[in-house]
């Protein structure tokens, strides 16, 4: 068993190809015992955005605060805001967004493996 | 890909023995397509309280709002608030309280099996 504030876990910037304003926080994972999924939170500052790309894992996404936008696979731009759920499945491209003049913050779920 | 507001989704009675004012909505799970886990949102009203159990699964939580505790296998209560993420191995006995005057509501994600 374990808890932990958001706000007490180390943070760092995004650094891969695509991605612009965006920053990491590890919730609960592997190191944890964590057996299937890990938490991820991430942080998108104004005009911020995480890569729109693909990969083998879906994402299990919960909007904690603030206005963005996910992008599907046609580019078209799907509301967000605090309170959402979003499921993207495996392989499916996607991106999201912060269209707000605040911070927008998520929790991303992925398979450990992917953490 | 999929998005839900969390007041869209429908929320049922938790009738399960050991529940107390507990509501259960189900905000992404194998009916979306969800690969790995499932995500659960609990609400506890004042007083309200998730079973004293165990189980197979684990839970993998975010506290949405409202401050309660979570009490591990000695009884200890654990306090967590909006905020909060805890993690819960698999057969550890554990039950969620709400401790505060307003809702207590949480994210609780397990295997899909469990969902």
């Amino acid at each position: 068993m374990k808890t932990v504030r958001l706000d007490q876990i180390e943070k760092s910037l995004v650094t891969i190809d695509g991605a612009s304003k965006a920053w990491r926080q590890l919730a609960l994972g592997r190191a944890d015992g964590a057996p299937t999924v890990s938490f991820r939170v991430f942080t998108l500052e104004p005009g911020g955005h995480t890569p729109y790309h693909t990969h083998a894992a879906e994402h299990m996404n919960y909007i904690i605060e603030g206005a963005g936008c996910l992008v599907d696979e046609k580019g078209t731009e799907h509301p967000v805001q605090a309170g959402d759920f979003a499921f993207v499945a495996p392989n499916e491209k996607h991106q999201y967004r912060n269209k707000g003049p605040a911070l927008f913050k998520m929790i991303c779920a992925v398979p450990k493996e992917y953490e």
